[in-house]
């Protein structure tokens, strides 16, 4: 869950070459959906900090405290998802308004609580503050890998496969239906993923035991920014096919009540927190009889970077993917 | 530095009683300075996380956006020194109002980068966002101690004599200065203990490595608090001496043009960082002949929990120690 704020991305990295690296365990630091650092001789550590603030990244009125908790948890899982990690011990920040007080940071705390049990993450402590502002929330989570199995962002290659998990578009709908207030049993499943979004850990731990994965990242910002993020780390380019990328049934049923453009829905819809990943064309037939614990599709093709990133349109045209073309899907208001 | 808004310490303690714990690597929760985790055969790895909050942490009056930066990460590395370990890597997660943008959250983190560097702590990731509140800074720690020689505050044995390092008040009478605006040689470096806080993590390994502390607190909230939580962990009571507790120059010569009550500033003025700690009485005569990195001064003795929290004022009489007994400095504003 990045905010596209004054160019986080390019601001934490220049940020991060200004500071000195003061230890030889830093194997991957900013720019990665974790820090990677080692952790002896079995294991390497995962870390990972996401900062959910009010009326950035959700909307008290349609987000409960209880959600709330539970989404920030989960956001920061599905960093730990898509390294291939497991989650082991969070730390919880929070501050709350003053006239809010004491049963509204509870719940938030109950939240954060159901989803660490869910997950099997052990809370080893975090910080309390009341605010003049709004509700801020920040979790950070410790996972482990196994030695040298983290699986990077800069690792694809030309040829790679590109395979995604799950259905997109499905978190940025459900926000829609919230602001919209669009309720009933066609909306809820989409209401649930925006609310409520699962961390695909135990795909993420098969793509990395299996070492099928050559790159991944999680599709929190949409499939434009976070392939993006992908071939920028690796320094590829990429071809995604329109007519391939999955789209789940709620969605096809609900999308003509939006006056939306279907395909930005599916291009640049964030939160749905899939795992997209790449998957060398020599272990793809291999790949394909595997079982793994979610639907996989195979959307496209990792090209060099001369290629740029261009979607093929179902016609057979293809254009220059740009990153978050459809603003409106990346976060609530 | 912890907030007393709403209880912070009975309700983070309530949260953690309920969570599940998920992993035997959990060596120390929620209730010290740092979380402690196994981290292999040689060492453990000590976490923490520190949310400081504009108009409760700092006042942008008197606080440049480079020195918040500073000021955060100082805080946090404190929290490292009382467990006697070193910081290694730090997460910084930064919201930013919307009006302020991009050069406050860059100057921000020029000050976090600054004592990144002065003590040697890699940033290996975080996270920005802009928010329609105030600023709200949350650093959390990586840091290492060799196996089995965290300091907690749950070691303290009736008879152990308590020790503080440097002198205490000054922090308090600084941010007093700031507010009343009392510029000037004396008041300079009241001021500059207030902004820039040095963590004592020299003298937090000293005591770890030679295993002189019982039980360690770094003094955030004020002596009467942070010795609170020592006997509380501990199940102990203690006594301390006012005449013996140590005072600065510059605190001397100024605190007369405040009106304030001048014993109040020892006891229960906050943010002086420095380190407080017992030493078992068997290992005092020993203790007192070696050199430490810090000025350090003998202030009272653990006693029996019956016996409460005391201090013995100048004329031999004593009186209950109560927790912040002088909100004011507890916190700016």
């Amino acid at each position: 869950m990045k905010s596209d704020f004054i160019g986080e991305f390019d601001l934490i990295q220049r940020m991060t070459r200004a500071a000195g690296t003061f230890s030889d365990d830093l194997l991957a630091g900013i720019g990665d959906d974790c820090a990677v650092v080692s952790g002896g001789e079995k294991s390497d550590l995962l870390l990972t900090a996401d900062l959910l603030v009010e009326k950035v990244h959700f909307d008290r009125r349609w987000f409960s405290p209880e959600q709330i908790g539970s989404k920030a948890l989960r956001v920061s899982l599905s960093d730990i998802a898509a390294m291939g990690g497991v989650p082991e011990f969070a730390l919880v920040s929070l501050a709350v308004p003053t006239p809010l007080d004491h049963k509204v940071a509870e719940t938030i705390y109950q939240g954060i609580l159901e989803a660490a049990d869910e997950f099997e993450v052990t809370i080893a402590g975090g910080d309390l503050s009341r605010t003049e502002g709004e509700i801020v929330l920040d979790v950070m989570l410790l996972g482990k890998v196994e030695k040298g199995r983290a699986i990077l962002r800069s690792g694809a290659k030309p040829g790679d496969r590109i395979f995604v998990s799950g259905t997109l578009g499905d978190a940025a709908l459900g926000l829609l239906a919230l602001e919209s207030e669009l309720p009933g049993p066609d909306t809820d499943s989409l209401v649930r993923r925006q609310r409520l979004p699962d961390p695909l850990i135990a795909l993420g731990q098969a793509l990395g035991r299996g070492r099928w994965a050559s790159a991944m990242i999680d599709v929190s910002d949409g499939l434009s920014s976070d392939l993006g993020h992908i071939c920028k780390a690796s320094r590829v380019g990429a071809r995604v096919r329109m007519k391939d990328l999955p789209v789940s049934e709620a969605s096809t049923r609900v999308k003509d009540r939006f006056s939306i453009d279907k395909e930005s829905v599916l291009l640049h819809g964030g939160e749905d927190y899939e795992l997209l990943f790449t998957v060398p064309s020599g272990l793809v037939a291999r790949f394909l009889q595997e079982t793994f614990p979610a639907p996989l599709t195979e959307i496209g093709k990792i090209l060099p970077a001369s290629e740029g990133l261009m979607v093929e349109l179902p016609d057979g045209a293809c254009k220059e993917l740009r990153a978050g073309g459809y603003n409106h899907f990346r976060h609530s208001p």
